[in-house]
């Protein structure tokens, strides 16, 4: 029997009755997840899409954020009218674990009564979308229309390809891998490595030492150090170009100094704190693991099309030309294991000078090939 | 008169008897200037090729690292019968201004009897050329058979085209770019921060917590974390890829930990520790704004081939098909303006897997364009 969700002022949240299984062998009991929904989900529960998110992204896909008062991060996307329409879909979108929107993660209290900090357990993608499926199930949802999801959002929809393919009908993947690379490790590992470099990450046990907001009294430095290099890789030379070039940050000449002369540089140090205001550093440090320990031809005897073998779902891949994070041979990859495993695959390179973030930004031709698939 | 170089242990040192002027319109006096040379002046002294290092490099060019013991950072291009052979060249390279290996640097002492820490000036690569320039009259060298130099090097021999283009015959420019982008600034300024996260950093004022050694007692950890951010981008994605792919260190399962489990992971914690035993947080971060201050068309009125008009030097530019630090449409750029000048270059454009690191390691191509050049 599913257990039923519980609102909260910040949203519904689902507490799960048992303990989630985890691939470390370890699992997580008292699970929550916290969700959004939007439109109605109608009568035979067979238009149900679910938005799996980024990294640093969360449930409000599609309304403001509680803590920074900003849009949803993909209005632009989601909602009535638009190519993912919630006037026609019912659209779900769950914290993954591991993360600090509500969903259990590191912050969270353990059954200690103290916050788990690092003895939460390592997770994966898959792990993620274990409690995505046990949410699913809880709305009483046998099949979902759609997964849908960028980034580390699309490492999830692949992953319910391979893992709960008879519980889809379609997966559309932007902007994303198989598999981490070497390059990509090694840019998640200087961003772990400057949290923990930050003696106030102290073993990840700060929480007691911002009062209310566990986010506060932490690795704040060593987070917008880690945000900061991350930035880079989420937006192209071009782009990073055309927006700043070597302009400099209200001055008129060099000041022979270590201030923010440059627009690139005042521009990067703002992301880089904005982001202590709203993520938790420990989240920021099981999610990167999770997404470095992806591997999907690895998790399935090696071979990328095996992975697919369980699924008849309809598959569609978008890649942009800029993204260097998760270049267009990422995608051409999984397109050809698809091929291989029986599947006919759209996939689509898309134009746009500003890189892997292309996928959150305006893009006329993505609109319309979402609007296409998600029919 | 030229000052006379005095012989150090650390090998020979020239001290500056005037100020030398700078860009920022201060200047800077006691100037000292470390460098090596290796084999003979000839009697007319036209014999001479000067080595502009990268970065983090130094003088020991072709002789041990009196720190690491580690063998100098170029012998597989400078010594007897090499590439720059010293049996027929006298080779001169000098640790920039700004640096910690001998040169005048924040670490060195101001007339107050402490080290200069943040009162140092910021420098610029024209600075460290003028620095050069002194060093050259020192030895009584009206002109240079050639200046050589990759990366920041380049960009150093460069500066000598542009403003001592009489002092010179040649110049040969690998791996660089006559100005720093968006994205290189960005990489840089994610390194300072990483610096100035550190407590330790303080202010620039660590340099008494060390007992005899500078480099210990400061910023270690962010020092570390910039040296890894910066060490990503001195190699390629296949580079990464081909070397380390998702390999695991020394174990046969991931640990569901965070420890160094990927050996991409424990090779970048290697290069970032390992670096701060040789090098001053404060020199990273003088040396990279001069670096991110580089912008020889804007030194030049805005255009850049304005930059090359009062020179006669024979040019040489070597670009790495996987550098994308310094990619080859920057040499492209330059080639053009000095084709613009009315000078005949040298263009090439080398193929190997390694990235902006290509110029250190084995390459018998860049061997035989070398060789070619420097006749």
């Amino acid at each position: 029997m599913a257990p039923t969700p519980e609102n909260t002022p910040a949203g519904p949240v689902l507490k799960l009755a048992q303990p989630l299984p985890l691939d470390s062998g370890r699992s997580l009991a008292g699970v929550q997840i916290a969700y959004e929904t939007y439109g109605n989900l109608n009568a035979d529960k067979s238009n149900a899409i679910l938005i799996c998110h980024a990294l640093t992204g969360d449930q409000h896909v599609a309304s403001p954020h509680p803590i920074t008062g900003k849009p949803g991060w993909w209005i632009r996307m989601v909602g009535p009218g638009m190519p993912i329409d919630t006037d026609r879909f019912f659209v779900i979108c769950s914290n993954v674990i591991g993360s600090c929107m509500g969903s259990s993660g590191p912050a969270s209290m353990a059954e200690s009564g103290a916050p788990y900090g690092m003895t939460f357990p390592v997770i994966t993608i898959r792990d993620m979308v274990r409690a995505q499926v046990a949410l699913v199930d809880a709305l009483g949802i046998g099949k979902l229309h759609a997964v849908v999801g960028g980034s580390m959002g699309g490492m999830q929809a692949l992953s319910w390809a391979a893992n709960f393919g008879d519980r889809i009908d379609a997966a559309l993947i932007i902007a994303s891998t198989s598999r981490h690379s070497a390059q990509n490790i090694a840019f998640h590992e200087v961003g772990r490595q400057a949290i923990m470099a930050d003696p106030k990450w102290n073993g990840g046990d700060y929480y007691s030492e911002g009062g209310e907001d566990p986010r506060k009294g932490g690795p704040e430095s060593g987070l917008a150090v880690a945000r900061m290099a991350a930035h880079i890789t989420y937006l192209s030379e071009q782009g990073l170009t055309e927006k700043f070039g070597r302009r400099l940050q209200d001055r008129d000449a060099k000041t022979f100094g270590f201030d923010a002369d440059f627009q690139i540089e005042s521009y990067l140090r703002y992301q880089g704190l904005s982001f202590t205001d709203r993520f938790d550093a420990n989240s920021y440090l099981y999610i990167t693991r999770a997404m470095d320990y992806f591997d999907l031809a690895e998790e399935h005897g090696g071979k990328l099309a095996d992975a697919f073998r369980g699924t008849k779902a309809r598959f569609c891949l978008v890649s942009f030309d800029t993204d260097w994070l998760y270049p267009t041979s990422e995608s051409r990859t999984i397109a050809h294991a698809l091929n291989a495993a029986g599947h006919p695959v759209s996939f689509m390179e898309l134009s746009s000078p500003f890189g892997h973030d292309s996928f959150l930004l305006d893009n006329d031709d993505l609109d319309r090939v979402v609007k296409g698939f998600i029919r």
